[in-house]
């Protein structure tokens, strides 16, 4: 079955949808991003993806053309045309077309909402945890969701080869953020991320919210010599939840096991989107 | 007239030529970049082009489907068809399509050439010499030109109510090149510019060496704080040639005023043009 996306105030077959050559988001990869993920055809935090993209879309000086109403009914009705319940929803919004390649038209953006299946991680890495590699790289506008991805694409036959599950970012010392993750680690019980130079990830702030029940939470910088100290670490991500970490590069993270810290945050997340999505 | 295009193998009307919404160019700016000039449809610095693309694709791990002698056909074919003797050359290679918005097939990357029209820059700023802003960035891959410029067009408006001509990267304390651009200072007779952590400009090269007959010429770290004992400055560019710069943020360049070091070599530059492409 061909599904149908949103482009510009039309839902069209994805293979039939397309944009100009001219668009500023694939000349120049103008672009504000994000991406939401639907369970039982409800969106997780959707108004925390939609104040991320206005700020995104507002630091770039790209305008959102619809009404927040208007983009959560739009995203319902492509679940429904698309026959999806569990979905990933990408929403794309470019600065619109441009002729010379670098003006662009405030008032004319190009907004693209694209929908599909999740990727299907195995349930083995979250039994056994998975492992990062590293790289040092910081975001070039941190605050902004934006299509660019150019690190991690070039990086991505490398991560394959390595068996790891994401590249987590380095700069000078300090762990910033995977590539399309957040990632935190437990000192024994408190849970450490960094704060600054980041994209806050919407999962990144509901598990802070859920583990400051349970555990000392600290948002502050993060050396990569504390690695050595860290007792468990794990990654979260729209797409993958809430992922134990065990490896990092060679680094084994606590006994190299998935720790019952990780473990307990795991639930209470499967618990927040049960009582969100999920009940009848 | 609707001019014409390449887009994979075929010569398409402008208006009518699109990429998919899968286009991981559109989906993650994944693409490597190239933009040319010709000159009496002759194309300046073509293998120099040609060399930088090939490096640009290379590290980004796209691949260019084309031979060198091809390319410079459809280029030539382009140029008749769009009946352009004087024209900028853009060509994007991005990773192709991607169903799930990360991974590609190396084996079927976008090709397209886009040719338009040259900016048309006022004989009075080449006289009265432009103003730069400056900018705390870093550009992401230096080594890689792509279609990444974010940070520009974040700062459009900005450049454009503070009258300058072109946005000029710093990095802790150090000039590195202008958004679209490289940037040089005379210190009398010697020639100055930033050697590392830049993407290296055609014309950029091709100014050392013209500057090498008559100059001393030092590629080498370039501190802000060295502008102050600048006598001369200017940037260079494919579509700008060599355009003088006479102030920067509030900083008068000298005397104010286009330097006799510069207009020697816009004088060399345009002997160089000449010989290359507009003798009969």
């Amino acid at each position: 079955m061909i599904k149908y996306c949103y482009l510009n105030g039309r839902f069209i077959l994805e293979n039939k949808a397309s944009v100009s050559v001219f668009d500023i988001g694939l000349l120049r990869g103008f672009a504000a991003f994000d991406f939401m993920r639907s369970y039982n055809g409800k969106v997780l935090l959707f108004d925390e993806h939609l104040n991320r993209l206005t700020r995104s879309a507002k630091i770039l000086n790209i305008k959102i053309s619809l009404t927040r109403v208007r983009i959560k009914e739009i995203i319902e009705k492509l679940l429904r045309k698309n026959k999806l319940k569990e979905a990933g929803i990408r929403i794309i919004i470019t600065g619109g077309q441009s002729v010379n390649g670098i003006s662009y038209n405030y008032d004319t953006p190009t907004f693209l909402i694209l929908t599909q299946a999740l990727p299907q991680y195995r349930a083995a890495l979250y039994e056994r945890g998975a492992k990062l590699i590293t790289y040092e790289h910081g975001r070039e506008i941190p605050r902004a969701k934006t299509t660019n991805y150019l690190t991690l694409l070039k990086l991505q036959n490398r991560k394959i080869r390595s068996g790891a599950a994401e590249v987590l970012y380095i700069a000078k010392g300090n762990i910033l953020e995977g590539a399309t993750s957040n990632f935190f680690i437990f000192k024994d019980d408190t849970l450490i991320t960094a704060k600054d130079n980041i994209l806050w990830g919407t999962r990144r702030k509901l598990v802070l919210k859920l583990a400051r029940k349970k555990f000392k939470v600290s948002e502050r910088t993060l050396l990569i010599a504390e690695l050595k100290g860290a007792t468990e670490a794990f990654i979260t991500s729209t797409t993958r939840e809430i992922l134990p970490i065990v490896k990092i590069d060679n680094v084994k993270i606590g006994d190299g096991k998935v720790g019952q810290n990780t473990k307990e945050l795991m639930n209470l997340f499967s618990q927040y989107v049960q009582e969100c999505c999920l009940k009848v």
